[in-house]
């Protein structure tokens, strides 16, 4: 748990909704858990709302050694993996052998992404930091000069699978804001 | 989900592990959470490790509006209750009524800490702020001038009773550290 605390200081790379200050992954990973709670009766399938809190509750500790990889920034996949998986080894090691084995395994699932509870705990983890940024006039978009197509390929295709009717909720918005840049 | 988001910017008298900044309440509901999740098989009768966690993920919302009154620090309970009771009435309204009622429920049953569930739900409230003052050489308790004995009231009392064998856990540090205060 002393571990744990270190997540707090991991920055992302979008802002809370006030744009005061970037948001860190502790307090990413609490508004996730709570996105999933309230939404998941818009799931693609039925899933299991508390497998899917807990999966959201640990998915980020890796990045106390791996750091943040903004979906919109430069980054090498395969070396991204290979550091989460090397952080996953150490920090969930730090548990009891039981409850290591158990949460490590949640972890994976979240990771592959094959099962219900885990395609639509990414498509959560996919779905927050685009609220923020519309609520603060497009926020890390224009930074990362992110387009209408990538916002489709690289978070639309992934809420999607797992929450479609919310992907339907939101894409007016997004819509509206690329409108208003002439984009 | 967006109003939820005010929770980060709430900041409590406890402060991360390496003293950098005072914690906010949502990474503090985050990190109780992960500590509910990890010591459910401590608590003083059996409880469902996903309703505790849930009621954790939601307790401090209503510091939206109220505000966060640290333990230790001087309040008046009753105003306290009532602008939390007060904020609860508003945020929960926020949501479908079906959600609202049954998450009001939820937070009414943490706050009544009467049910297994919220006993050890309150117990794990108050271990993550002294295992930060721990970390800390003692955290906030100079600040607040906190005594062995407070400590053992206003924590000891309520943790013992949802997580004795933790509590066990925990004394003998904190009596190390009163010690070495000369206290």
């Amino acid at each position: 748990m002393a571990e744990a605390d270190r997540l707090k200081s991991v920055l992302r790379g979008t802002t809370l909704h006030d744009a005061s200050r970037r948001e860190n992954s502790a307090e990413h990973s609490w508004h996730v858990a709570l996105h999933a709670l309230v939404l998941a009766e818009h799931a693609a399938r039925p899933v299991d709302a508390g497998r899917v809190v807990t999966m959201l509750l640990l998915h980020d500790l890796v990045e106390i050694d791996a750091g943040d990889n903004p979906i919109h920034g430069v980054s090498d996949p395969a070396k991204q993996e290979a550091e989460e998986k090397a952080a996953a080894d150490r920090i969930f090691a730090l548990l009891p052998p039981d409850q290591s084995r158990h949460l490590r395994a949640l972890w994976d699932e979240f990771e592959a992404a094959e099962t219900d509870d885990a395609i639509f705990a990414k498509s959560i983890d996919r779905v927050q930091p685009v609220l923020s940024n519309l609520a603060t006039g497009g926020g890390s978009w224009p930074e990362y000069r992110v387009t209408r197509d990538q916002l489709e390929t690289r978070v639309g295709a992934k809420v999607s699978r797992g929450a479609p009717a919310i992907w339907d909720g939101i894409k007016a918005r997004i819509d509206a804001w690329f409108a208003g840049r002439g984009a």
